[in-house]
């Protein structure tokens, strides 16, 4: 490795050093559980990673060991992710197939959790179909674990990672908030920015509140003017909201909720427009699919459709692009997205909108595996600098 | 690594290279046709390669190479042993999914077994359903392998491990074992010492035989009193009956067999209540299947069905266990238990039962991963206490 | 490593250092895109790869790194071949499977294509099903890498590896080079050598092309005398077939049809009998699977395989092989067979045939993993030769 390129890494692990976070042993469920101190060096450790794995140079933290997904919803972006991300560690990747075994809610969960995890470093789940059931059954896994490991049963407690849950997606919305240091230069160019967190309409069904609940939470740690707009109607989980506006309180940002897209878009920013389900709809989808009330799921589906085409109008088109920031808002979105005329007659964004932001998009897709591994990283290494520094050095 | 764990380590692989055990290159289908010194050699290589992972010592055996797993069964338990195994080794895991694949018996298991395994150091199989075809299967495949090794197809003969056949459970009795190696000081302190395997009532079907088979084989060999209980009518295979009582006989330790669950608890030391399907049952649903005959299967499962019923009495429960040795026997279970009140409604144990045993039978689990990686490293390496002590030396 | 060995590997590097092909950065999807001296090369670092892995040889290219396989069609033999080479090499494998995904033709190939290559060093893709459709699918996600490396979205550009399309099949018909490679000395033994490409009788319907088409134009590029044999009816692509003729007059040797498979078979020196759907019926197919025209489909098939039994007397039998030069021509076959009497009563060779030509058809089979790696490895490494010496150097 060239001496140049090899002191610039070991001069940002450095930094890393003197931040005082808290990650070690600690499982990434909500970004609202971390500090952002917390926050601040899961970015630093996957620009890092992401720098090692440009530059090609050579990394292996781990000889040996499991990282095992649960996924719970179709995923190919986050999956790949994940897969990615362990590769980078040295892990190695099996996936939980719960057709394939007889892994259930109760008792099992306990069981199955410890029986797969006598080398595993981790655990990664999505489970975000279910309102109030998704993160509840990933700290049921970690209780499980945690019960293992203190029972002398495992020689390692394996770190449990959210790749989305029904409440919050932190990955993703950790990848948006890197994108944004990016494409304003710093975290601390972010404050007073405007965001908005907008609704939009989609042809499709269920979407689920762990994006937006997810936006608004995180941005508003870093000082920023969160929007949130949505019909009436599409409300998200009432104290998730409310974390919200405290921590944009906290954070010498703002934080308010509009029911007008145009009024949302007002000179923001940055603009997020987003499909989601009714939290009213969400927990009864959760009720009919715990019945498997076929009929009730039809009927349900075919209403709340209906409801969503009284609000076509909430595309992000050029007009609305035109009441941002000089017209220049940055469009952010965790795709794949309903791009009208392309995935479905009309969606969440017009054609020509998503065009001249794609690359943009994709490059904010491009921090996740990167923040999946410093999660990973952060909770397994107890001393990280050092470890890093090590591993730079060496190589 | 610290010197003095070093040391320990190389210690222990120093008392392996002195037992005369024969494992390198011959498959590990049957306990029966393995001496005690190769049953003994598995263990102690188990038990220090759990302790370089307990310990986190970096090991890596294998540069590249596959390890092929064919589940011809649902498992979760021995699919991510096995998964374990292989990835502390250093081997890349490749399942064989016959539904993927035109896999089948007669000509293709020959042609897929080799075209399979040009990079391959194992196969794992589990093949459990049909009584009369799982070891059967995993010879065709040991043949096939053999041939094309023979003929220069093949760089190398992969290792064939049975993760489960219709006759024998190997590297989970060898668990069990390690188990209570663990739980009594010494495999010596076993001599004498009573096992009850017995058969509990379960409101399930078709269970295989393997277990109940495997443990009186395995633990006969070891000096054990080993008595085997079950209602009439629910025999295992007379033949591997008959070796149990001949191991038990060369052990200098005893093999019966009774028809009351109580007459076997009495004064037992280890307990492992287990249901199984008659082996008449198995034959007839072998020979069904086969004939894809969904009628008869539905009947032969009602019928098999009621007449577990009539032995709802055989339960792992409070009064059972007071008449083990000082009521404290050790429990012992494969997993996953049909614990009454919990998995179903009434099972093999009773949930106080199971729970004051339920980290002895997650502690047993956790050899298993140790055992097959064992089994594998015997397998591949002529010299594995050389090997195992550079290993050690450099990590 | 023996210095005696190590210094054969490095003779066998500095050899592939001298020859002038140009395959780094490029996709390998046909091979009558690629020059000589870039098949030659290929085949020099499968050999050496081969030697490596014969010889025990450490060996492992990377530290990290993904490569994706996606299969639109079952697969045994290349599936573990391609999971085989990528071992090798030191990748982790992920396979996209496009019923947990939402991939399809259109924009999504072009997102899914690059969210899925963050760290991805390769993507082998198997697409042989709709005529018209593999090639261009490969094409596809080539241009979307290309498209997503070149804006600064991937910080590598994933190799594409044809494992079969709708026009050719590299990897296999490289291997059966490579057959004939060791089988007669050398590549310049084979100028001369009369080869029998020939249809033969099978029981089942909708093979693919890809395998006579790229036998055609690959053995026609090694100056052999290319015939080309099927029954009336059964021909291959027109423009496919035209490049076969034009490579054999460059190479010095001759290319010819003929609709007799005793004068194709007439002192051939290895013949291929293998049977392939018409053109004309795969257009078809083509157009009525993109319909979902179930009804059309099992028409179609019903009358392919009436069609099919008019030609019976294909077969690869005793009689045909004493035609051959000496009666002792070399069978060649991609596997797998349908030999009469085994796998169906009346198939592509008789099984005595099969029998004597087993293992050479096994051999054959075991170029492939290595085919596979050198392809990747040449796409991968700028300056192979400088960096195998160093590889080997090392071990």
């Amino acid at each position: 490795m060239a001496e140049l390129e090899k002191r610039e890494l070991i001069d940002k692990v450095a930094e890393l050093g003197k931040t005082g976070f808290d990650l070690y042993n600690r499982d990434f469920l909500l970004t609202w559980q971390k500090s952002r101190e917390d926050l601040t060096a899961v970015m630093h450790v996957a620009e890092l990673l992401q720098a090692i794995q440009q530059k090609k140079k050579p990394f292996r933290l781990f000889d040996y060991g499991l990282a095992i997904s649960i996924f719970r919803d179709q995923s190919t972006r986050t999956r790949f992710s994940f897969a990615s991300a362990i590769n980078l560690l040295g892990l190695g990747l099996a996936e939980l197939d719960e057709t394939k075994s007889q892994i259930a809610h109760g008792e099992t969960v306990r069981e199955t959790a410890n029986m797969i995890s006598f080398l595993t470093e981790v655990i990664g789940i999505r489970d975000d179909i279910f309102l109030g059931y998704g993160h509840s059954y990933m700290q049921e896994v970690a209780d499980a674990v945690e019960d293992g490991y203190r029972a002398g049963i495992l020689a390692q407690r394996p770190a449990i990672i959210n790749l989305q849950s029904d409440l919050d997606h932190p990955t993703q919305t950790i990848s948006d908030l890197l994108k944004l240091k990016d494409y304003f230069g710093s975290l601390d160019n972010l404050a007073g920015k405007k965001i908005a967190m907008s609704w939009a309409y989609s042809p499709s069904y269920g979407k689920p509140l762990s994006v937006p609940q997810g936006v608004i939470n995180l941005m508003s740690r870093f000082g920023m003017e969160v929007v949130l707009a949505y019909p009436e109607g599409y409300e998200l989980l009432p104290d998730i909201v409310e974390s919200a506006g405290k921590s944009a309180t906290d954070a010498g940002g703002s934080f308010r909720i509009t029911h007008s897209m145009q009024d949302a878009f007002e000179n923001a920013d940055i603009v997020y427009p987003k499909s989601w389900a009714p939290m009213s709809v969400m927990k009864e989808r959760t009720k009919l699919l715990k019945l498997q009330d076929q009929n009730g799921l039809r009927e349900l589906e075919k209403s709340c459709l209906a409801a969503n085409t009284e609000h076509m109008d909430w595309e992000c088109n050029e007009d609305m692009m035109k009441l941002t920031r000089e017209g220049k808002a940055l469009y952010e979105h965790c795709l794949p997205a309903d791009i009208s005329g392309v995935s479905c007659e009309r969606g969440e964004v017009a054609a020509s909108v998503f065009e001249r932001y794609r690359y943009h998009t994709y490059h904010q897709a491009g921090f996740k595996p990167f923040v999946i591994a410093a999660m990973i990283l952060l909770n397994r290494i107890e001393n990280p600098a050092v470890k890093l520094e090590k591993l730079i050095s060496q190589g």
